[in-house]
């Protein structure tokens, strides 16, 4: 007879608990004595002093190991490795437009987004690490402990080993905490979707310059300025279970606001609706509408128009994409030539929410976009590039659009520009905004929107697409507020 | 201030629970007043007599409307509906084969497989169809209420309006009880998924020749045979949420397997492993693999042959696709063609199911198969054709198929052929069989398996693409047992 395994529903179920308890304490803890706020400014301004680069863009024909298929005109690496800028056709009868073609990037391998934590003093710490990419309109921003293709990590690019990689690739380094496939800009990419991992590791882990420890509070008050912690740190912060578990009062929480936003954490409370109804409504759309993706050459995508140093639309809406020569240190390797994706503005993330009996409520709207894995994925409650629309009628602009553009500055709970991915994007920005509405606002939805409690959407996080990478952003910045 | 909606937790889990509890019931009930076996057995005998049809093999060129591109070699329908025949590339570190090209069916469309659910004094019944399908071994299945590909249900095809589609399309007609997207066979078909949906209906429906009302019980009572109740039906089956309020005194269970059964089905019963646990398993599993899928024209597929009358491989493995006539009168359009996928013999798809601490457990395996949506999904602990393996050496066939094809007879708790989805798989059958191991069995798993109790798996079935259709196969079979 094996060894005894004894079941362990108890024992687990304390355990998850004490992981969101002890996250919501680290949470509270605005500065730290590893790291003071004053050491990590003056660290973040060293850092950005010490690890600069330079961004040219090039005419395609300059790319090294990059070249245009003779046959299909999709962009690829030589090795067959990293990503590809193809072709993707999209039928659907969602929405205003029932067929386009576009440019894509396919990177079909699944890369780590991983985020050490430790123990200091009794307090949750996150290893983050100062990161350049080549993309990044802010220099460096704060990413993740590790922030890795599969490429980078198992070394096609013949850079160097990816520094902590090993608390990801072994499981006995650390206790896992939170493991999730989560989808990423699926206007951009087609159905990519990265691993977000947190692991505790009790084990000292030795000190590295572009490397941080800082209390979850600490990166929470980074969340609150524009373009210093990156999009792949926010997907990860965006899947942590905190808790609230005795209310309101453990929180030392003022006002109304902040008491319906602890009681919305909790599982206790009521929801509009149920969450088993949530996912029915939901399958109700992925099924009631087609999304038909068809991946085509390049060559094929018709009004998008290949130039020596650029691939846009003939109307200049949505986005190019471009070569760049990037030179830089602190890197895996030290320079190199990329094609990067750049919208054409900065794009607006903005999610209504509403007390409903004194329990906040989030404004999702269902997204189906072009490259998404499922149909569709929840994302907040407006979320364009406003240009993209500003010649069409009244009636073809998203639900709400314009309600977020003339918000009042009271009503605004977060509001910041944060930067996506600047190892795929150029200069890729969105205003982040989370919007309080009165009960003047109207509790039945738009077409394609749900009324849910941040319980319920932390639920949906713990499975893979269900939010997309923008309403985990405000996820996100939300958690700043509690 | 709009009309007041009283959120609704408290309500919602009573609701929930009762659905479950009237399942339950109608679980019990193994003969019907509404249709009693007797006039069943006599309907179905008659129904296979009155819609006889003929499937004829023909070669591809007699096929009406079908054609190979002239520049891809993908066998599709002129209309560019329906579905396609192309090659898929995949490429993949896990198992023994690292590359290869198969043929694989591309149908983008979500469909709809949906039963409609009634109460005659007061017990649930579904409405069950019978519906003859091509591919069927056994001339006409019971299926469920409605089986339409979007195709179908949109009139692409020009026949007549689905029967009772009205129920699935208007969300007005009923309450839904079940509703979620879920996988099909990943090794035929790329990407696919339909939605499995259940709407319980207080109005009274038109009596319909092709259509009657079972319980739950008189179901899985057909269940227990061979070749009756087809694919669609058991995969919407495996997904009603049964419910054991009070423990195995309610259920007239006798003996420990069954009372280790009900436990499983219960939220408070220990688990071997907690399902965060198992979750974040499975995401290092779908991470620490690549599965990277390239579509690519059938004509690129080496080792597949392409002769007059079929599609197949050179060592005459796995399956061929073929051409078919068929002359029918109980359907849609009365004759037409089409090509069919016809594995070259019967699988095996076997779950072997462990009492742990009293508790009954099922072991999984996670399965990377070429089409599937997001790298992996479980699957039953042995899924394979064992021709397949017959001329590798051991240590590459799949971990337990030894035990299972050498089981004793005694410790099959489930055992019956099955059919696979006959309208578009010609002959395609798996021996489902549930397999009691007992404490001699190791506990620690091999790789890419894990014990999880059915409360677990029925938790993980309410989102999509955890099981795949073999799994929730064996799952209908397993609750014939409670």
């Amino acid at each position: 007879m094996p060894p005894a395994k004894t079941p362990r529903t108890e024992r687990s179920v304390t355990e998850y608990v004490d992981s969101g308890r002890r996250f919501t304490r680290s949470a509270s803890l605005l500065d730290s004595t590893v790291t003071s706020n004053d050491a990590f400014d003056r660290w973040f301004a060293d850092q950005r002093v010490r690890n600069r680069f330079e961004v040219d863009r090039i005419p395609f024909k300059d790319l090294r190991g990059w070249q245009f298929h003779p046959k299909t005109g999709n962009l690829g690496h030589t090795s067959g490795r990293f990503f590809t800028v193809e072709g993707l056709r999209v039928e659907t009868d969602w929405g205003h437009r029932s067929s386009w073609a576009q440019p894509i990037i396919n990177q079909p391998e699944i890369g780590i987004l991983g985020i050490v934590v430790k123990e200091f003093d009794g307090v949750l710490h996150c290893l983050m690490q100062a990161k350049m990419e080549p993309g990044n309109l802010n220099t460096i921003q704060l990413s993740p402990t590790v922030q890795a293709t599969r490429s980078n990590f198992t070394g096609v690019h013949g850079g160097r080993e990816v520094t902590f990689i090993e608390y990801f690739r072994d499981p006995e380094r650390g206790r896992v905490v939170v493991d999730s496939l989560q989808s990423e800009q699926a206007s951009w990419f087609l159905r990519k979707r990265n691993r977000n991992v947190i692991v505790e590791v009790a084990e000292e882990i030795p000190p590295h310059e572009n490397f941080v420890w800082l209390t979850i509070g600490q990166i929470h008050r980074l969340l609150l300025r524009d373009n210093i912690v990156n999009m792949d740190a926010r997907t990860v912060l965006s899947c942590i279970p905190f808790d609230a578990p005795n209310g309101p009062a453990r929180w030392g929480s003022t006002g109304p606001f902040r008491e319906s936003l602890v009681r919305s954490m909790s599982a206790d409370q009521g929801s509009l609706h149920r969450t088993s109804e949530v996912l029915n409504w939901l399958t109700d759309l992925k099924s009631r509408h087609a999304l038909i993706q068809h991946s085509v050459p390049l060559r094929e995508v018709e009004l998008w128009h290949v130039s020596a140093d650029e691939i846009s639309h003939e109307t200049g809406k949505y986005f190019t994409v471009v070569a760049a020569d990037v030179q830089a240190h602190n890197r895996e390797v030290a320079s190199w030539t990329q094609p990067l994706l750049a919208p054409v503005e900065r794009g607006r993330a903005a999610m209504f929410v509403r007390q409903i009996d004194g329990v906040l409520h989030l404004l999702l709207r269902v997204r189906p976009e072009a490259g998404v894995l499922n149909v569709a994925e929840f994302g907040p409650t407006v979320q364009c590039q406003p240009g993209d629309f500003r010649d069409l009628p009244k009636e073809q602009h998203p639900p709400y659009l314009d309600q977020v553009l003339t918000a009042e500055a009271g009503r605004l709970r977060y509001d910041a520009v944060q930067s996506e991915e600047g190892g795929r994007f150029y200069h890729a920005e969105n205003r982040y905004q989370i919007i309080e509405v009165g009960e003047e606002f109207e509790l039945e939805e738009a077409p394609g929107c749900r009324w849910m409690t941040v319980h319920q959407v932390m639920r949906l996080l713990a499975h893979s697409n269900y939010l997309n990478i923008q309403a985990r952003s405000l996820l996100a910045g939300l958690q700043t507020i509690w």
